[in-house]
């Protein structure tokens, strides 16, 4: 499979949609068979083994040349987010096609299971990483008793889906898996801004999300003097420019105030209140606490000084996941082999790798993402990116001895 | 009447409300009908002749000396926001009531037409002062032809309320009028914050509304490094700032932004777009136009420092409105005599007084609101203040020699 041919399959599997017009699969529904389907049939033509897991995750297997040897996965999810575009995870699977399918046929001192994990973005259930979380055997009853938007439970949706909840179990990582490999689109505009194709992932950012809440007093706009007022919006205005500026202070960094809701939300009416979200994300975790401490210092100083009330409350504190260093070094070897600069990244957002690491050594590449987009209609992948990330990826494989070295 | 027993009224009249527990008395609703009744009744026993007019004013005659006299027009409106307090609008049609009752049926050298507007607060048509509108001779066929959120007109809630639209122009304003007086509520805390019963008012500001659109990139929250990020909220912020920081370098300015909505306005998602509202006044209007340039020019500089685009648009630029330069000196000395410190100010909100000033020469006394409070079920008024209010009245009407002198 060339790289436009890889393109071109991502393209068709995006038009197995819930929503016409638009790509949209979640968790388990209908169009997930289609997809399954159409994988399935390509896999088995490799010669693979083909099976859907309790979860929903699409398994194919590579025999390697004697039984008893050690297993590579490579993997990223098929679901999306609402009106997503063509590559956000499903490139990582039809990539691992592709590597398979450049084998031609020859068997290696390894297995290669290629997984498409059923569910990654959280969008159904409020909770991401069904599909890895399943594999990494952190699915739990809880877990399987959470229910969408329509009172459905994650085990009514497997046994919808013609599933077997109970032998969930059943889904945990082989035992003789080595390794897990990941390529995905970047989903932000680092490489692109550095002309670079490919980058490697060194870590996945740890996350804190908190809420604000800013209380001064609603006022006539008309009627309250500049000095006498206790406006919550300005208040709010003024920690938004300092959470920024601490940010671009400290290298790393990301703080995001991406959510705003301000009350009574008058032209009018001089805000009496307003709830915002903080987003603060650094590979290092330490570094994140203390960015979040002075987050919330720089709005109890801001609130003091503007006679307002602020109130926080911590949301999500996750705490950053390293990938493997020996896979990182092996992987950058074969960006360099490949012909490509070698780039070593942190993910700031979320992948089934984060999950997986726990459990066995894994890695991520990342490709270009052009304008930075993801998540969006537009989002897309350079052909020549692609090639490239294949070339670098066969290259590991061909080099990779199992993890044994 | 006692300032004691004005209160209590205005306690009773907010009995009569579209919904139980609160009071919410729009244009020509039902319990408007229970408001004239009970006015009427009141009116009648000063010896008062009492109409209502084709757009439900409540307008109560107590003649003079003699059949030629001038006319002396005291009045406010007796329309509610929704949820509202006792006090704004009702007190000045009670004060009305208080002062005549106060003559102990002495006759003047000029009639008092006490005036209940049937409506200032614009919030059944979204258009403000049918009611003055009516008696200045400016609610034209196109105002009556607006429709409510039911799809009724103002002609409709006209015939409905058993009036009849066509006579409208007879509400016009008598031709004997010689002056218009109105007690107000202040709806701010400026009188508090100065410890000062009254003010009296110079003039109403001007008011310009606009709606601004901040345009940047939609991004993920993890994934875009701060320096490569086109964040519309974080620019919206810093403009917020940028008004609020002018508006306190330019001495009776205010400026507000009361309205900001983010979009996609999610905590894990830099906010691609945000619409923010901007509402600037002041009695200066060359001032107040060159605030609003200055405040557009600020938000261009701070859009294009960060790669954002801005659009704005005008929504009203309304023009100040002067007090008659003669009442606001007699209003003053009034206040003088009843022994309280004279504190000339202009009036933040709009209020009947713009509207009928156009006609009639005008003025307004302002009473305390504590707390700043208006539009608010906690708005009140201190018994001291209506005290000193009806004192000042009184001595204003003993001293009025029609607007002749």
């Amino acid at each position: 499979m060339t790289a436009e041919e890889a393109i071109s399959l991502c393209r068709k599997l995006a038009g197995y949609t819930e929503e016409p017009g638009h790509i949209t699969r979640t968790f388990l529904s209908g169009p997930m068979h289609d997809v399954h389907r159409e994988l399935t049939s390509r896999m088995q033509r490799l010669g693979m083994t083909v099976m859907v897991d309790a979860v929903g995750n699409l398994r194919g297997f590579y025999p390697a040349q004697n039984q008893t040897a050690p297993r590579l996965l490579i993997g990223s999810h098929l679901d999306t987010v609402p009106r997503a575009g063509a590559f956000d995870g499903v490139l990582g699977v039809v990539m691992g096609l592709a590597l398979v399918e450049s084998l031609g046929g020859k068997r290696l001192p390894f297995g290669i299971e290629v997984i498409g994990f059923s569910e990654e973005e959280g969008v159904r259930f409020g909770f991401p990483f069904l599909g890895s979380r399943a594999l990494a055997g952190s699915l739990d009853a809880s877990c399987l008793e959470r229910r969408d938007a329509n009172g459905v439970s994650v085990a009514d949706a497997i046994r919808s889906f013609g599933l077997d909840h109970a032998q969930v179990p059943e889904a945990a990582l082989p035992k003789d898996a080595r390794a897990y490999l990941e390529f995905h689109i970047e989903q932000g505009p680092e490489l692109e801004s550095r002309g670079l194709p490919l980058g490697v992932v060194e870590q996945i950012v740890g996350q804190s999300r908190l809420i604000f809440c800013f209380t001064g007093k609603a006022g006539h706009a008309g009627t309250t003097p500049m000095r006498l007022r206790q406006d919550a919006l300005a208040g709010a205005a003024d920690w938004i420019g300092f959470v920024e500026g601490h940010a671009l202070s400290v290298p790393g960094l990301v703080a995001t105030v991406g959510y705003l809701e301000a009350q009574p939300n008058a032209g009018n009416v001089i805000a009496g209140m307003v709830r915002a979200s903080l987003d603060v994300r650094h590979a290092d975790d330490a570094l994140r606490h203390l960015a979040v401490q002075q987050l919330v210092e720089g709005a109890q100083r801001i609130a003091k000084a503007r006679r307002l009330q602020v109130a926080w409350e911590q949301r999500l504190d996750q705490s950053a996941v390293a990938m493997d260093a020996s896979l990182v070094t092996r992987l950058s070897a074969s960006v360099k082999a490949a012909g490509f600069p070698v780039f070593t990244m942190p993910s700031g957002a979320g992948h089934d790798a984060m999950i997986v690491a726990g459990r066995v050594p894994s890695a991520m590449l990342f490709v270009r993402s052009p304008g930075g987009l993801s998540h969006h209609p537009d989002e897309d992948v350079l052909q020549a990116d692609v090639a490239a990330a294949l070339k670098a990826g066969l290259h590991f494989i061909e080099n990779w001895g199992g993890n044994l070295d």
